[in-house]
């Protein structure tokens, strides 16, 4: 057992583009449990789109990060001291340590992972956070239904490849929209999507319009701007846009004037923001149903994992960039 | 009975804000009614905000208006010849004849008023679709519920007057958005609204958030624009957003950026769009509640009329323009 504690901490906030120099890696002393407490030993870091967010704005009641913080995100852990009855050494947990190698955490705030589970990372994916978001979105706010011609932005991201998937098995015919030829080859081809558009390539407009020639039912939107403005142009009447992230807006970018945000008018849209943490009533539901399509084959996973907490930085900046395909992880070593 | 049908046609596509200038006066022989039609004389026009789009966009499968043709419009007649034997000559009927002295409309689109109704324009105002719409945003769409704090965009407006009545009926708290420091006042003192902010003053943004210390759970909006943007800054989290109009976008206006869209996704909001012809399973309902309201008082009408058809094109540049109070009419004479 290494005897420091090493941290990522948040060095300045970045007024645009998040870059590695935004962060420095320190170290610390291993933090003693306090009754109640697990000390636990970070086996995962998840990487999401949102993280970058919380560099700017408070969130849930807590307040936005600033210099000097530790950076935040949702962990895989293994328990190395508990004082909690619940827990004992060895157990896997989920927790939200943040990017740090040990973390004592209240045992109240930790979720236990079954014994001898196989694929940890699950636990941070589909049957994770990831998967709840995309099953809330996909089924509890848009209510896709079968038959219905489904838009999903970020389609290579893990929320997205799995929202999309989630669709494509409730009988939906999903379209993608992501960045890069290749990226987009293999959401149809390894995900099964209907099509998807590279928002990227010139006429990405047009793209979108040829692939749903009967225009869209439901759009899972992770992006924002100019790709929910090309969706919000092929939206049925009645349609469904449930906002998962708006990606585009988290870097500091200028609002974007919607050319199309009449729509909402003239087709009777609805548009519904969602935040995982405010649905907790339906995790349960979600969990058990994407368990059993993992199960069935219905749905697959894709990572995108770097080894060592010193890489974070530079695999977070390349996820928000869009490189990299599905979950984003980062495996701490030894 | 005057022996030409006086027409008000387009002259020309408006680009910009519409002008006087782009109708035309015109005159056309009476119509004569099929089998099955109904000769009406027209005895008032409706003015509403929505008849500006569709000089430019075409609206549930009719055309855009364009150059030439005649002006469209709701409008009560009072029948001339019927050639259905659900009408006789002296019944007064809602219907949709655009901008003209007589029209030979199908009987089975016209709606027969009750004989010898007193104030026959409340069936194209709180008893008809401004009504409807009205009952339709707040009731259907945003659920409004007591204790909750509603604004409402063009307060001053029939719908957006109306709607605010209903809020404040059903035990919300109402906070109106007009133009103009008198239509404020009036607002408050004659409709019953708890404050009325001035979209045209500075710090138009900073007023809203005064009124509104404890944010905003439902929103009735008619303008979209910088008064919208005001009001996503303001929402509660889960609030409701009916948007019946976006008059700021009727008269070739550029999108607009909005700030707080955001707000969108942080808020978990809900945005719906809605139309009156897309709920007409709800009009009975609608009428039935509105006629309650108006009998006990609970609602009162403002009216706007201009007599003459030749002042259409005024009244209506007027309307948008936001001179006026209510319900704009125009009353044919003679």
């Amino acid at each position: 057992m290494q005897q420091d504690n090493l941290q990522v901490r948040i060095r300045r906030l970045p007024t645009g583009p998040i870059g590695e120099d935004d962060f420095a890696l320190t170290q610390a002393p291993i933090p003693r449990p306090a009754e109640g407490e697990v000390l636990c030993r970070t086996r995962y870091l998840s990487l999401d789109p949102y993280m970058r967010k919380r560099l700017a704005e408070a969130c849930a009641g807590r307040l936005p990060l600033t210099a000097g913080d530790l950076m935040m995100g949702r962990t895989i852990g293994e328990v190395v001291v508990s004082r909690d009855a619940r827990f004992a050494p060895g157990d896997h947990v989920l927790g939200s340590a943040g990017w740090q190698t040990y973390c004592a955490e209240p045992a109240a705030a930790l979720q236990k992972l079954p014994v001898g589970a196989q694929a940890l990372t699950r636990y941070l994916g589909v049957l994770g956070p990831t998967g709840i978001t995309a099953w809330l979105g996909m089924v509890h706010v848009a209510r896709v239904q079968p038959g219905e011609r489904v838009v999903v932005s970020s389609a290579g991201g893990a929320v997205g490849g799995t929202a999309g998937q989630i669709a494509r098995h409730l009988g939906a015919e999903v379209i993608g929209i992501a960045g890069g030829v290749a990226k987009c080859d293999a959401i149809v081809r390894e995900l099964g999507f209907s099509a998807c558009v590279d928002y990227r390539q010139a006429g990405f407009e047009h793209a979108l319009e040829l692939a749903t020639p009967d225009g869209v039912d439901v759009c899972f939107e992770n992006v924002g701007a100019a790709v929910l403005d090309a969706t919000l142009a092929r939206m049925n009447d009645d349609g469904r846009i449930a906002v998962c992230g708006l990606l585009s807006q988290y870097q500091g970018a200028s609002p974007y004037a919607y050319r199309h945000f009449s729509r909402v008018l003239d087709k009777g849209l609805h548009i519904s923001g969602f935040r995982i943490n405010a649905c907790t009533a339906l995790h349960e539901q979600a969990r058990t149903a994407l368990r059993g399509w993992l199960d069935a084959g219905a749905i697959r996973e894709w990572e995108t994992v770097t080894d060592g907490l010193a890489q974070a930085p530079r695999a977070f900046v390349a996820m928000l960039q869009g490189r990299g395909r599905g979950k984003h992880l980062v495996r701490l070593m030894g």
